[in-house]
């Protein structure tokens, strides 16, 4: 079958046209960041699109040029779910052959719209002034509970009740590629179990995804589930990089502090709640019933398969070591929103709300080292090593996609690219 | 004496002449705040300083009228400590009667500068974007545990090794006098002990005081403890409003949540740490030693008186239910900051970080209800009115100052103003 597009986009590939994301990069030696989305292997300048005028719908035709002459996605986001959708629509109906347009038919202003997108550098997406950590996977709770309490310990009595989460650290938010170092603390000696400073011994990833709040809400004034969809922007991935042994020394009573806040990776592109429609499933069934104010609808999953790569620094080769899925989570989007908001607190565009740790009901699907080697006791082999937790120079890859089955000769596949950072020596 | 400044200052001003704080207000029925400082039962408008040319050493005299017609703080922060030394003392000199000046000559100037304070509205001096709250008062920590695990369990095993804290959140730190509406949420109902939705029934208080970040530190790089002074800014009153019951039930294992982020007040004058230097004391001692990144001098706690009044709505006069000090907390600010980055978390401009609830050894130097009434057991008494938690209409009012005693005729007075909110009822 012949293209419809106006560029070529291999079936693998996760940009499709059902996706459209939304991130910020820059061109390599410029140093302005603008908006951008992606189509198969190119980038959408779409600051360039909104100055010629291309935006020429209804809710964007006057403000485009402002919006997407910004460094960040803030003010698009602020604009809220109908605005998101025109953009999303008008780019595609931009790359259709069918659709007569300068980025059709003008070769130079197509160059400077579509960049190859190997050229270009990511940058965070938006300015994210507060990052909320939850604990929405039931396989992950019980799993570290069990661990750290004991089988009858380990999931607590509120978890079925509450998405349980915590405040994280926004500052060290940061973008794909960017390199960890690895953190240093107290911890507690292994052998003569006094606490003891030191750089990390047992440090982790965690496959977590996270939605990006568009529109916001007034302190005071809770977000009813039912309008949750149009808070939320879109969905990233998301690695928590965790130190246990640090985490462990200070989590009691208030809550994981250090052991998280040295860096956490996002991907750069956001994928828009309406490309991932086509991919809604039911949640789990939630027993007990949660409260009214957590009672969504029957289908508010999503069926994204994630894998967790890591490549050693010997290594040329990332190895698979985890595949699982965000349908596992047990507390939904629109729940952790919902509870979130119920009590007055405020959500403020660009806010990021993670899941944590995705881990799924079999040996091969979990979610961080910690679960996979049973806290370090249990190493697994990695391209002939052997790993406990991450080692200096190791690389962590997350990826995340939804692929529907074949319907109408149409397979689509709508994919969120990679999440990857590299892991530097602590400082001596 | 007849004053040497060209206003008059009340002996009883927290803004006197040795104070010089830094915050941001806009006159009522104007919308563009500004850079102030205030003196006595005045503000003093620095945009007008500033584009007058006043502020004329060498540090701020190019960047002073862009700095100073900003709507916050920030950049003012981001100059670094010479820089924020230099702005008081050009303040101070401004308001000497030995100085010539358009302030001190011209009248219509003076009075664009000199504002009744009066007549200002507050705003929030910086941005916010990462607040974190410690647990430092030794006195506190070891109350609220002896009532939730026990006498035995008070005190973590950490508590003494290091400053904890978590990371609370920052879009809901407004500035004093921002009412409060009472958070719903799950909390355990106290006959049947199952989960209930419904308004919160413990809300509290918490007198703490807070340090704003002037100059932060990259992501990987610590902050040493031996250069804290440098990246600290000054300091504020904070009251972090809790719901203990809708806390108590969420807080295992991640820490409080939706019990604390429905509000956080703080005052709306930033403190210097040059202006609170005279006020300098020894710190607790601390056994045992902390980790040799935890060592710093040997003043780093700050003599700050404390009172909390509580202003029932059926009364006219709020009445005093706590005297505490600043100089109990057993973490000192530069502790904190140190132990916050040392795994390299990074600090950014305006980050705010709160001490936990000050108590004080004695029992009318407690720093929250949940403390004073033992968990609501045991009523106080407000103006002939019973109190377990706070109820709605209630205002909650703190105030901080410091006094030296008189030396060389003179007596100083540094004071922090105060951070005042009234309760609205819960939405129904």
């Amino acid at each position: 079958m012949t293209s419809p597009l106006i560029v070529d986009v291999p079936d693998s590939s996760d940009f499709s046209f059902h996706n459209i994301p939304f991130g910020v990069v820059s061109i390599e030696n410029s140093s302005q960041p603008f908006p951008a989305s992606a189509i198969g292997e190119f980038v959408i300048n779409l600051r360039e699109l909104a100055v010629a005028g291309l935006f020429d719908r209804p809710l964007l035709r006057d403000i485009a040029p402002s919006v997407f002459s910004a460094t960040t996605l803030t003010l698009f986001l602020q604009l809220g779910r109908p605005s998101w959708r025109e953009a999303r629509q008008t780019i595609q109906t931009l790359l259709l052959k069918s659709h007569p347009s300068p980025l059709r038919d003008d070769p130079n202003f197509r160059s400077s719209v579509l960049i190859p997108i190997y050229s270009i550098q990511h940058h965070l997406p938006v300015r994210i002034s507060n990052y909320t950590d939850f604990y929405a996977s039931k396989e992950h709770a019980t799993n570290v509970g069990a661990m750290f309490r004991g089988k009858d310990n380990a999931l607590m009595p509120n978890w079925v009740h509450i998405p349980v989460g915590y405040h994280g650290r926004a500052s060290s938010v940061v973008i794909s590629g960017t390199p960890i170092t690895r953190p240093s603390g107290l911890r507690l000696d292994p052998v003569t179990k006094a606490p003891v400073f030191g750089k990390c011994q047992k440090l982790d990833f965690e496959l977590e995804m996270g939605f990006v709040v568009g529109v916001g809400n007034e302190l005071g004034k809770p977000i009813n589930i039912k309008n949750a969809d149009d808070h939320i922007f879109g969905v990233v991935l998301l690695n928590d990089w965790s130190a246990r042994d640090i985490q462990q020394f200070e989590y009691v009573p208030l809550g994981p502090f250090l052991g998280k806040n040295f860096g956490t990776s996002i991907s750069p592109w956001i994928v828009t709640l309406d490309a991932l429609e086509p991919f809604r499933v039911a949640q789990p069934t939630q027993e007990p019933t949660p409260a009214e104010y957590l009672q969504g609808g029957s289908k508010d999953a999503y069926d994204i398969n994630l894998t967790v790569q890591l490549k050693a620094s010997t290594t040329t080769t990332p190895q698979t070591i985890s595949q699982s899925n965000l349908k596992y989570m047990y507390w939904t989007f629109n729940q952790q929103l919902a509870h979130h908001t119920v009590n007055g607190c405020n959500m403020q565009t660009g806010d990021l709300c993670g899941t944590g740790t995705i881990s799924g009901p079999t040996p091969d699907s979990l979610g961080s080292l910690l679960e996979m080697t049973q806290n370090g006791t249990q190493p697994i082999t990695v391209d002939a090593v052997s790993r406990t937790f991450i080692e200096d120079g190791d690389e962590v890859i997350l990826r995340g996609w939804c692929e529907s089955e074949e319907s109408a000769g149409e397979k689509i596949r709508v994919g969120f690219g990679e999440v990857t950072g590299i892991i530097r020596p602590a400082r001596s």
